[in-house]
């Protein structure tokens, strides 16, 4: 729990925000934002209250920042050129297989987000913002639709919840150092969802990039 | 909240343990089980805190039944015929089509059961029956995989929980009374999920029974 401490107990370790936070995302993940008091922050922290508030005036804040992180990791991905550029396909395999790179990455800060319930300002915030992250994904769905990739009868909206679907409950199980690195599961990810949702019959969707 | 009440105050609403069992879990699934409290349940329920006690012993026993009736549900799918006999694909079609179509029938049970985290003797006692659930569905992929329908060089542990994270992630968002039934919801899933993890031209899954 606190690596910072070293072997001693002579000095505190020195925080900063970004380490605060890593402790502070653990406590939400395991016991809930809501059930997480400051004073149970402090303590897993090895801080003072006193200290956490020099750093974020409420525990709002401190998941403000954690979910901020989250989204600003996915939305940069919508940006890279593999998203804006080529084939409806195309973009739609990179954007998916960028997204799982991103989660596993940012695994706990993702995965914060994605337990996220509405239940304050700050998550009626993040919700909106991954609300507008998906609609960018059921676009780009829909325009596969649009040159025939996408199976036949199947609503570009519900595939798109459903490949969403798939690639964020690797938050679930995915743990940093097994066998499996995020670049091969993003690529086996991205190629199974794109297959799902693709024509039995249609032009199979682009497999992963040479290395 | 609480429908019971009816328009009046007069009476209190009559309580029997599967009321009570469906309120406490919207209680528990929107705040958290951990923060919501026997006083909250007691309000939600329109009833004093002794009316729980004397149809449950503890917090932690609403949580039991809850998680028993998500849990029974789904290994009752296992036992069905469509599940036991058959080839492997179209063995894995049902159980997969069958398990959407519990999660959207008992959604609240099997949403409270997602997010079990095991903080509990009960969430890890559930935690387990889920993964001796997960087991029988990676050995069916498994299956699929040695009669040739399942796509090269994927493994069947990570075909098998990429198929139910986009399974699971369907109590996210799927609210009953929409445009889309529980069962063309569960057949597009299904065959969704299948098509994703065969070979690009190995033999297509088994469509959907016809109707």
């Amino acid at each position: 729990m606190a690596d910072g401490v070293g072997g001693g107990q002579i000095k505190r370790p020195r925080y900063d925000p970004d380490r605060l936070l890593e402790v502070a995302v653990q406590q939400f993940i395991h016991r809930g934002y809501e059930a997480t008091s400051m004073a149970q922050l402090a303590k897993a922290a090895g801080l003072g209250k006193s200290s956490i508030y020099h750093h974020f005036p409420s525990k709002e804040a401190i998941l403000h920042r954690a979910l901020s992180r989250a989204l600003d990791a996915l939305f940069a991905v919508l940006e890279e050129e593999g998203a804006r550029l080529g084939p409806p396909a195309a973009r739609l395999e990179h954007l998916l297989r960028r997204t799982v790179e991103v989660l596993v990455l940012e695994l706990p800060y993702v995965t914060l987000l994605l337990r996220v319930r509405g239940n304050s300002k700050t998550e009626l915030w993040a919700l909106e913002r991954r609300r507008h992250f998906d609609r960018r994904v059921a676009e780009l769905v829909a325009a596969t639709a649009s040159t025939g990739v996408l199976r036949q009868g199947l609503d570009p909206g519900l595939g798109a919840r459903l490949l969403l679907g798939m690639v964020n409950s690797i938050s679930e199980w995915y743990r940093p150092g097994g066998p499996l690195s995020a670049a091969d599961l993003a690529r086996v990810a991205a190629s199974v969802g794109l297959h799902g949702i693709s024509g039995q019959r249609g032009p199979a969707p682009p497999g992963p990039p040479a290395r």
